[in-house]
Formats: C-alpha cells, sequence, structure tokens
C-alpha cells in the first residue's frame, strides 16, 4: 500500500469504527467522530485490504466539492 | 425556494459559518461543527441565493458515497 | 430529522417516486422528472429514515461540480 | 477526443447552452433542458477543448451515485 | 442512446474491461489501463444498458474535481 | 497533518506535479501518470498545506463512485 504523508484535502475527521454492513459490491462503514456518526460507502474489495474492525482508528476524508449547505429554519 | 421537509443523507452536520472566501464562479464557505470546521466549495450563484453570512447557523450535508476511509498508523 | 429551510445546490428537480429497487447496503431510486427519470443511489439507511413510498412527491438534487458536458454529434 | 458510443450513466439530459460564466480555473455553464436549468462546473481547460457557444446542443451526464433526494413537506 | 461526440473532462483513460462483479442495485467494474486498474461502481441497470463485457474497449472517466492528491513520504 | 497509513480506495495512480494553476478560491494541479495526465481541481487553502512544487512525486486518488464508463465505438 502506498506511503501517503499527507492528503490535500481540509475535511478530515478522526474516529473509530463503530458498524460495517457488508454486500459483495459495497459495505457501509459507520466512523463515530467529535460531530456524530459519518457514514461511508465503500467498495468491499477496497475494505478488504484495509482489513478495518470495529473500534479501529481511522480518519473520515470528504472534499470539499463534495459539501452542500442548508440553511436552517429558525422554527 | 423548495420547502424541503428531510433530505436523505444521514452526514449531516450542524455549525454556523464562519469564513466566506469568494470568487466568480465558486466560493469556499468554512463552517464550524462539533468536528471541527467543514470546507464547502460551492457555486458563488447558490450561495447567493442562500444570502449565508458570517455566524448564519447552517448544516454541511455530503453523500456517504463521497467518503474515503484512512486507516491511521500508530507511531 | 434537521428542519431544513433551503440547499445551496441550484440543480433541484421536483418529480415523484416511480421506482425502489432495495439492497442490504444500497437502494436505486427512480424519480419521474420534468425532464424524465433521474435515478439516485442512495444508503437503504437513509432512504428507512425517509420511509419514501411510489407516488411521493420529491427533490431530485445535485451540485453543480457533478455535471460533466457532452457535446452532441449531428449525424 | 475520443470516439465514444455511450455513457454509463442513465443520468443524461439533452438541452442547449445558455449561460457560461468563466475564470481562470473552473467556469460555469447553464443548460436549459426539460425539467429546467441544470448548472455545471467544469474546468475551463476542458470547457476549450469543447469551444461550447451559447445555443450549442448538449447533454448534461451526472452519476446516479451524486444524488440526494429530497422529501417535500405538505404546507 | 444519445450520439456524444465528445465529453468535457480530460480525466479519461482507455483500457479493456477485465472484471465484473455484480449485484442486484450496483456492479464493480475493473478497467486495465495504462497506469493500472481503474475500479468503476456503477448502477446495475446502466451496466445493462452498455452491455459490458470481459475484454470489451472502453474508456474510464471521472471529474477533476473527484480527483484528491496525496504528498508521498520519501521513507 | 494526519498520519495517514493507507487510504482504502483503490484508484491510486502515482505520478508528479507537471502543472499548477492557481486561483484564490480552487486550483487546476495536473498529474504527469503511467496513463496519462489526471486533472486535480482543489481548494487553493488545501494546496498550500500540502506545498506542492512541480516535480514532486505525488498520488492522485479517486473513489470508484466517481468512475463513468463509456463504450467506444470502432468507426
Amino acid at each position: 500500500m502506498s506511503t501517503i504523508a499527507a492528503v490535500n484535502t481540509r475535511n478530515q475527521f478522526r474516529g473509530k469504527v463503530v458498524g460495517v454492513k457488508r454486500s459483495p459490491v459495497v459495505s457501509e462503514v459507520e466512523i463515530e467522530t467529535g460531530a456524530g456518526i459519518v457514514s461511508a460507502i465503500v467498495t468491499s474489495s477496497s475494505l478488504e485490504v484495509l482489513d478495518l474492525k470495529l473500534g479501529d482508528p481511522v480518519i473520515a476524508l470528504f472534499k470539499a466539492t463534495e459539501v452542500l449547505i442548508a440553511a436552517v429554519s429558525n422554527d
């Protein structure tokens, strides 16, 4: 696996694996972070390479271009 | 603007606007959430529609399919 | 679920649910809009939260950064 | 440019170019489709390759994995 | 299927299909390119439309906004 | 910067920086890989953190869910 020093995206949230739901092609991984659960859909093949287990420390990364912003109503 | 009741993605993080860097086509919005700053790149035209100002309460949304997972080395 | 007033993306297309294909991790939802069927892949867990049924009025949202443009040949 | 016969995504909407906002790195293209305006953010370098002009017939493409679904409130 | 002349994204890599892992909603397609295997997750419904078989010549396309950059450590 | 050991996505292509086009909010980085130039749009703020220079060894990463597949016509 590549020796990555750093990844450019600023959106990097530390957490730990608290759930993994597997299926043949894609799996859903739940990561508990400081702001709550982040859900990630990844290929099951890539998940095997990382060999993730419940409780493992991980980082959830996502690009700024993928983020939508919602204005909140004050009702 | 549409009267949205709820959006399907589970990745929704409440925060407030703490930075806006504008340019003609896209702008970067910084949102302070419970897990730190989320950076969002949005079209400047859509930003005008929301009329966001510093301190406004917002929600940062991103799909689970957009999240990568990094294993953390224990050095 | 959050009380969202508006979401920043300009690409918002009203329609109704005309198809749902479920599987354990992800599901495909077909939405009939003014320009034809929009297909969405969402996590099955998020779909349960919205409790969508055939015929429900919904909005399909997607960011401008996700759109590719194809030139059309005039043959 | 490659001779593409077909692209896999089902989300393909025909329309014509009705607006182009350029900046050095990215540009916003507005495409009038049967369901309204689709906004696309593309690299300015790729836009030059397509040599798009106002009124040109184009197709807006986006993957199903990029689509969010919002439930609509009946107020 | 549309008669596409060219697609705007610069990231287009020629290759051939060397693997297809199907499931009801999404499928993983492996494409052997000049830089190694590119993995694509597509809707199974869109895959049927293209009727891809092992060995077929294809092009893998992805937008510049979807690419992350990692600095590499020199250990 | 986080000490990342490995990132889950299988689409990781080694190369070197051969072009950087900067603007206030986003920048385009061109990476020469074994399959040709990969173009990446990243936030200018994240680019500063990585302090990339022409000739630097990097890895271009992109998720499988972001890849479209085009069938190629045999004209």
